[in-house]
């Protein structure tokens, strides 16, 4: 089964939460409904509602209790893209303007807090407390990893470690709590929970090394939002942290990226220089053999999960989280 | 009974619920954790704790239940500070700086959401559901009501009912939030319930009132934040309002009220003028009339439930909601 007969088989279901998501985006404030509208309608690849759904499936699949939960996951994911986008001044994201492109930062922050409050209510409709503890401790690392990443901004001396535990955090612990979340609502037993949530954290920490190869590899229109932004913004990524520790340029180019990291304006020229280094070091390639390190780790994780097509699916999912080019 | 008695009496049990809070602060970004220390550990009235407490003390009083819960409401009363401190480019809170005077937008925006985010877990920790469905909502009505505030700045046309969805959303439904935490864990009844909600939310209308009255009539040092503050940020509050539509001033004071709200960087002595034409116009007496019908509303909300100390104390801090001055 590939990736494309999930999203087929799910659709249906996948619908209903994106039916639930764009009720969220009903504001009385003057231009905040359309333009979240516009966020949330663009998509994204709901990859966060998909596990909540997936990890319940094996159980006791009872959509009318997945549904908010899906939502509410989607929801904090947009409202932390929302204050993430404001911090680093983005100007698109899934190719559409960003708020903070369009409305004062005052009104992004409080509309992104709107949104943390409005995935809070929806997580907290389906009145089970160990999935609201998931939740809140999801948004709390997801605070600490963007916090990870910005003091860790403009500094080429990075470990792995600091690295891991910033994607961890950032995206990691949300696609951990996403098939948490489903498989507590299913009814799992503590093994299988346990399991699901681990499946979900390796394959966080894949689809982020993906993404940060993608910012290197492909081109803006390509990714919807503008490459080589990683460097531009000074963060060391996978690949960059290969390229400078394993010296995989010449003393030149080496020293080009060091300068792009660590200067606060770099030149746009510059930049796609220093982009097109890493791409022919070699890098993103090793960085993709650490990405598929993690997905077989959250191939082994679903061993301990009933055999069946729930299964055959979250085996689909992580296999495209590093075949994907988007 | 006064204010201070009931202080005293509820003290050794806040002295919990402060400590739970200090444990909060214990973050290992730098300069982050001591900042917050400064903030949390220079107080405030730490009101929404003392009334999760109280709202559950006529019923069973179980403290471990509490701490978390009133320690989780001061937390999300501190985190949305931040994030208006932050909006409001405001120095000083509590007499002490604020996050945004020291450290740069980005940091201080993510403070923010993990303040929020470690409030929700302490929430979550209750694992009463109904707590946290009353958690999640307080968040979303505060960001509404700050919504409302900058979407309201620099108008002058703003009706009563305007400014009184504004202070709920911004302060009473935190209030109501409390009171009705407390009496859910306590087990009260739904009538009960429903009557410490009721109580709470004409306590906080009559709190805000008194804080905008403050604002004009009280100098810097003595509210520990600048005087005039929301003339300056062009916020229309309930005496501006009266002296504005009761026309209390003569044609220039009025005129000059007028071009400080609506001039988006007013001068210090234009501001200054305008603070004295509002305080000595009668307006700050019709605005605390009002605040002080919002205590009588919250006493009588007090009938239903039992007689005894608990029911003085909460009748005392609604006494002084209205005679405080600062």
């Amino acid at each position: 089964m590939d990736f494309g007969a999930v999203l087929e088989a799910m659709w249906p279901d996948l619908k209903r939460v994106e039916d639930r998501l764009l009720e969220e985006t009903t504001l009385e404030y003057p231009l905040v409904g359309d333009i979240l509208r516009g966020l949330i309608g663009a998509g994204g690849k709901r990859l966060r509602p998909l596990l909540v759904l997936l990890a319940a499936r094996p159980f006791n699949y009872d959509l009318e209790r997945l549904i908010p939960a899906a939502a509410g996951i989607e929801l904090l994911h947009t409202a932390s893209l929302i204050h993430d986008d404001s911090i680093d001044h983005a100007e698109l994201r899934r190719g559409q303007p960003t708020l903070n492109s369009v409305l004062p930062p005052e009104i992004v922050i409080m509309v992104g807090d709107y949104m943390f409050a409005r995935s809070a209510m929806l997580a907290a409709s389906t009145m089970n407390p160990r999935v609201l503890a998931v939740f809140a401790n999801c948004l709390g690392s997801i605070c600490d990893g963007q916090l990870r990443e910005i003091f860790a901004a403009r500094r080429t001396d990075i470990s792995l470690d600091d690295y891991q535990r910033r994607i961890y955090g950032k995206t990691a612990s949300l696609f951990a709590g996403s098939a948490e979340i489903g498989a507590i609502l299913g009814g799992a037993s503590d093994a299988e929970i346990d399991a699901l949530r681990r499946y979900g954290g390796h394959l966080g920490m894949a689809f982020q090394i993906v993404d940060d190869v993608l910012d290197l590899r492909e081109s803006t229109d390509h990714i919807g939002k503008p490459a080589g932004h990683d460097l531009r913004q000074g963060t060391v990524t996978l690949p960059t942290m290969l390229f400078l520790q394993n010296r995989l340029g010449d003393a030149g180019s080496l020293a080009l990226v060091e300068q792009v990291l660590t200067d606060s304006t770099p030149g746009d020229h510059e930049v796609t220089a220093a982009v097109l280094a890493i791409r022919h070091s070699g890098a993103l390639e090793q960085a993709l053999d650490m990405a598929r390190q993690y997905v077989d780790q959250a191939r082994e994780a679903l061993c301990e999960i009933p055999a069946g097509e729930a299964r055959d699916m979250l085996e689909a999912v992580a296999k495209y989280a590093v075949q994907r080019h988007f």
